[in-house]
């Protein structure tokens, strides 16, 4: 029995405002370089690894799409830095975060990325695993290195939580 | 009148590794994560930004094509950090790097990226600003913020140095 269906909703950097940056070109100011071959848009997230000696890691991740509807059972968060997503293949992902709370995770939001653009994590965000659709697919990620613990795992609550895309989205998926 | 025409060969990490790291995964070691569900290339480059209270500056390029063959009058380097470029289309471009000289830049090295593989170019590595083929292309960046000038530019000697793909890469270009 499903308690809550969630739907996700087109990224926006206004609505994921509260959980970071929205990684994306469309809308933002640029400076010309390379004599004016090139756009540069520039410092899109706040990077933030350097807390106790960490430095910036870059790494690729390979994820295998996941079936919707998803159950969303538990999420993770990285107390000492951000973490910044982008998809290298231009497909659509689902990114399901939430609010903190006292004792568990709060409030859960579920998006979805056009493809074009990425994420990155506020510190301490509570975030979902890396929730890719369709095909297996690649992310430049960037995120802290250095030697102590960063990721903290909670379960949802008790409540069943299904994420699935919005009514209006596209087919439905088998 | 053209004194030299330096042919791309394909991007690999033992040929590049003078200039820098090649960003693949290909051949290369990983781990799983999220309950095997997503591989994890960890730590492909040596994201070097921390000189004088640098810090990791995430941004993205949009570079328009260049029509080949291209002529390669400046390069570029950052004196104080390195630059990392991941292609967001899949679509090959070049890679234009020299060695270190006295006086001016040393032997031109051409490389054409798979559209799979990104570079992080090693700090004070001469190379070329972006070189995207086909057509306007995004790229990631990850290189250094901070107050000081981190570029310095020097003009290739007085020879008329054009670059082009292998004659096996393809169909000749416009």
């Amino acid at each position: 029995m499903t308690d809550l269906i969630l739907r996700a909703s087109a990224l926006s950097a206004e609505a994921f405002a509260p959980f970071g940056e929205v990684l994306e070109t469309e809308g933002r100011e640029f400076r010309w370089i390379n004599a004016r071959t090139c756009k540069r848009y520039d410092d899109l997230a706040d990077i933030d690894v350097e807390e106790n000696g960490g430095r910036a890691l870059l790494s690729v991740f390979e994820a295998s799409p996941r079936q919707l509807p998803l159950r969303i059972q538990v999420l993770e968060r990285h107390p000492l830095s951000s973490q910044a997503f982008f998809p290298l293949e231009c497909r659509p992902f689902l990114v399901v975060v939430a609010e903190d709370a006292p004792r568990n995770v709060g409030r859960i939001r579920a998006f979805v990325s056009s493809g074009r653009q990425g994420v990155n994590f506020r510190r301490g965000t509570w975030h979902h695993a890396l929730i890719a659709l369709d095909a297996t697919s690649r992310f430049l990620v960037v995120d802290r290195g250095g030697p102590e613990e960063n990721c903290e795992e909670r379960p949802v609550a008790d409540r069943v939580i299904m994420v699935d895309l919005a009514r209006d989205a596209g087919a439905p998926r088998a």
